[in-house]
């Protein structure tokens, strides 16, 4: 049966309407800058009743950027989205919507698009990560969305891959997300920027605010200082992805998220350090590659995880 | 039905005539020291053989400290145990005893058995980390035991946590093996009895090799070098734990193997290094704990596995 998929990013909310084989019928997208405060589960409703217009749906997931708390469909944690924390989201959009609804976090629900719609499609086991302003996971093991016990599970960007390392937005230091995120990659540019003012990198520097895509750019056209910004970075990716190839065993690795637009001048030099630390037979099997979904990951995979696991 | 469970470690084979229930019907232990080289599957058909006298049984597995390709039952890499590797023991042992063979990875087995009938009976996610002379793990989620698309899932042991830290058995450098077992404890209190000549640990290290069972005995009884070696190995521990209570969100964490006998000397410190690193709502829950089947896990886990995950 069709199912409505709602992805709330911190810029977007985007709701579409999903076949069970995955194609995208009707979609809605609003700006969530807009909404006031204490608005965005009012927006949120209005989105679901706008898109639905007359498709009969089997209910709908709302994916959301922070700590889930599944048992209650409650979100504990959401930096950029304060005012859904602790509120019975199921309730309170099923109350406004008429339609049952169930919460996850976005990470996972992207894994679960790509696992069944995009790179891990076909296969029953698959680690998904997401680079973009900080890393996201999400696990399917034996064809299962590796949830955990209270829906927290596959917090992958928050292992900690060097005990002393920088600082990262949870609180800890040195997590996955700290060292490879855009915004790591944006830290080291910067570094690196002032470190060699003669570079291509370098003379950007001193204009503006450079950004993760500028160093993708200037590395594609061979600036060998934004090139070593990714390759540190792709390193640290590859030092967790060594760790989760050893726990999974998965068959392949998907990276997504604005970040992985850097490609292969991340993903080389991941799959090197893979090779290094990674044990047989896990490390010969793995594949690591690009999602192919883009952000369509995120409505795609919610909806498919309204009709459950099948 | 009952079915036999077959553990074999560094210095002996176990095998194990188990109920349902987890209750051992008949066992045989031989020495694994007396086998000749080429002999050991000898060896295990004969213990096989000699267990069942008379039980009906409903298979066999057999447990074994290395890497499994699971699709083969074959042992792809066993550090202690070269005859077996690349062996197909399912069809080796099976015609030899007329019963139907699968082979595991050890930890992977004990994990189950914990689950099944120890620290995590009734529970539905659980992580087991084994301290012996190196790190074990095996992972449950959803009441089902990770294996990973060959059977060499749950290697938790080699999950890098110090990028530069020492080099591990394995060839990689800062596993959580290589800081936190009970190699990493003998490597400590040798490095610290050294520094500290005068207190108990030195002059024990001045007299014979210390080993992890006269660290533990000494702190329990005030020597503070002593207590500081399993604290900071708890510490280690607790860097690694706090990555797998963020990626499983695990109800409990069981601690097996023989350095775990420094019961909370490490256990302590590991919890708190998860309360700094781990996120809630997934630190909150977890509880750490010690095993509670000791070397019995295997072959409870081992039977355990034949009747399927039920």
């Amino acid at each position: 049966m069709n199912a409505i998929g709602v992805d709330i990013g911190g810029t977007k909310i985007a709701a579409a309407v999903v076949t069970p084989e995955g194609k995208i019928l009707n979609e809605v997208r609003y700006p969530t800058q807009a909404v006031p405060p204490n608005r965005l589960i009012e927006t949120i409703a209005r989105a679901i009743t706008e898109v639905k217009d007359g498709f009969e749906v089997g209910g709908v997931c709302v994916a959301v950027p922070g700590l889930i708390l599944a048992s209650e469909n409650k979100v504990i944690f959401a930096p950029n989205l304060h005012e859904i924390e602790n509120i019975r989201l199921d309730e309170e959009i099923g109350r406004r919507t008429g339609l049952t609804v169930t919460v996850e976090n976005d990470a996972n629900v992207a894994a679960w698009g790509e696992f069944r719609f995009g790179a891990g499609r076909g296969l029953e086991h698959m680690v998904f990560i997401t680079l973009g302003t900080g890393v996201g996971g999400g696990v399917i093991t034996h064809g299962v969305l590796l949830r955990g016990a209270q829906g927290a599970g596959g917090e992958l960007g928050h292992v900690t891959i060097n005990p002393t390392g920088p600082r990262c937005g949870c609180g800890n230091y040195g997590c996955l997300e700290a060292l490879a995120s855009g915004t790591a990659i944006q830290r080291r540019a910067r570094e690196l920027a002032n470190e060699r003012p003669n570079s291509e990198l370098g003379r950007l520097a001193i204009e503006r605010q450079v950004l993760g895509e500028d160093v993708t750019r200037l590395a594609q056209e061979g600036d060998e200082v934004s090139n070593s910004v990714l390759e540190e970075t792709g390193r640290w990716l590859g030092i967790g992805l060594a760790g989760f190839v050893n726990t999974f065993n998965p068959e392949v690795i998907t990276v997504g998220g604005g970040a992985s637009q850097a490609g292969e001048l991340i993903l080389e030099p991941a799959r090197k350090e893979v090779q290094l630390r990674a044990r047989p037979p896990s490390r010969d099997l793995v594949e690591i590659k690009e999602a192919t979904l883009g952000p369509e990951s995120g409505v795609l995979g919610a909806a498919a995880l309204v009709e459950g696991e099948d």
